[in-house]
């Protein structure tokens, strides 16, 4: 299958590696600079001494696939909509972004639209090298199109080694990841603590509750299934830093907004923690001079 | 004047070497290595080249003065307790903690108490060196005893180089300051800036308004002028680092729970950001493994 990915980072590369073996991939990119050292240097998956072979191209010049997979983050997807409207409205898009927020933006395509979540840990080393941290699952739902494909495209993705399964409601599969994301995400941050400490550091604990309680309550998700699986989560990536304090390190600007920043435009009353974590996340992104919250 | 000052941190250092000029000044101590300190090199005040020769003993060999000046932090006003109980009862006690927690505790001492804040910037570099940061006044008023008794302590304690003036409301006083330590302290810590930027970054700017707006209602202060002072302050102090700031910085207990754990006991409806600031400086306490967040 021709495929092609979308976004050059941590997701796009690691999707990009694992495809490739079984699939035509062309992974699109912003940079120019990005697009010469893939093309130069081919594409380094963690400790791999050989580099995967992979076209790569320029977003601009986008060409028909078979299928294409949208890894950019929320506050990208406006930048990448004008070239999706040039595709043929037969191929079907996979959008794998966090939060809910890109739903409103994408709904003006033409094409059948599917949704996930991807469970794995990557860390982008560089323009041409993903780390694979943390194995886990892609999780795909139909947002909106034709249900009978969905197998289709998943048993093209699936592979033992980098497996992608299917999920009946899209709905709840965004809302349990943005859920944990809610909580796990900005704590860390704030407070630059891997993963566990929202475990084992009974105050972090504690705000972590009171996170969950306002997020499951916007996401009209039951409470304490919610924190259980926060937990979980918690404990199984317990020596990893969340992908927000790694941004943040990286003085890259966070996903706040799709995060944080939609439990908030979305509540019908006060979420006082949570737009606590959200002018948190923001003043340290002020303070740094990096996305939105400066400019 | 034979003044007793009870603390050997910056507060009691500053007061010492300010005082001892013009008083005979004994700084009671809880350790019997500052003691010795304080003997063999005597009492250095920021960049001046010759020390202060004072006396200094231990707080178990508590001594019949004049007056006592009690400088210990809030939560370790317990400890001082019986050794003041052995002063006899027309000896008069000046308190100069944070907070209004420590009003409860010292109810059961049977001599005139008297109050106050101190405005000044002081960082104690070692345990016989005090930095002076920032000039300000003290104030003084009646909490307990004889009003007639405060205007002459104060024309003993005034200086021009360290001024020492008069407060009517002994609530307002200690209330006022309260009112500023709980916002500027706990968001400068938990961002690590100095209080600047609780002006110039517009996201923590919002949470001060916050935590002002549920600070003065537990105070039953003005919110607006409140938040007027908090702005004064955060401008006039703008380089110094907070206190607060400073004890996490060296791995000591803060005053988070005579400050923000004070406005949350009295509160008689929900105060969410106080409370986030409170667990999150709890969070770190206990990352730290400093003070009770630990123990």
């Amino acid at each position: 299958m021709k495929i092609g990915i979308i976004g050059g980072g941590s997701t796009g590369l690691l999707l990009s590696s694992y495809l490739c073996e079984h699939h035509n991939v062309t992974l699109y990119v912003r940079r120019q600079e990005q697009k010469e050292a893939l093309n130069e240097y081919g594409l380094f998956l963690s400790n791999m001494e050989t580099p995967f072979v992979i076209h790569t191209r320029l977003i601009e010049e986008i060409e028909e696939e078979d299928c294409f997979i949208i890894c950019v983050k929320q506050h990208q997807i406006r930048d990448v909509l004008p070239h999706l409207h040039t595709i043929n409205r037969q191929v079907p898009f996979l959008f794998l972004q966090n939060g809910m927020g890109h739903l409103e933006k994408i709904e003006e395509l033409n094409n059948d639209i599917y949704v996930g979540v991807i469970e794995h840990g990557a860390l982008r080393e560089s323009d041409f090298c993903v780390n694979h941290t943390g194995k886990g699952k892609i999780k795909i739902a139909t947002y909106r199109g034709h249900d009978e494909i969905l197998p289709i495209l998943i048993e093209k993705l699936n592979q033992p080694n980098f497996p992608v399964v299917i999920s009946i409601d899209w709905e709840k599969l965004l809302a349990n990841k943005l859920m944990v994301n809610a909580v796990i995400n900005p704590i860390t941050t704030l407070f630059h603590v891997p993963n566990k400490e929202v475990l084992t550091n009974p105050y972090l604990h504690h705000l972590a509750e009171q996170l969950c309680y306002e997020a499951a309550t916007v996401l009209h998700l039951e409470y304490k299934t919610e924190f259980e699986k926060v937990k979980k989560i918690a404990r199984q990536t317990g020596e990893n830093k969340s992908s927000m304090l790694t941004d943040i390190e990286n003085l890259r600007q966070t996903e706040i907004d799709s995060i944080s920043g939609y439990i908030i435009e979305n509540s019908h009353s006060a979420v006082p923690y949570t737009s606590f974590v959200y002018n948190g996340i923001k003043a340290i992104e002020y303070k740094h001079r990096i996305g939105k919250a400066y400019d």
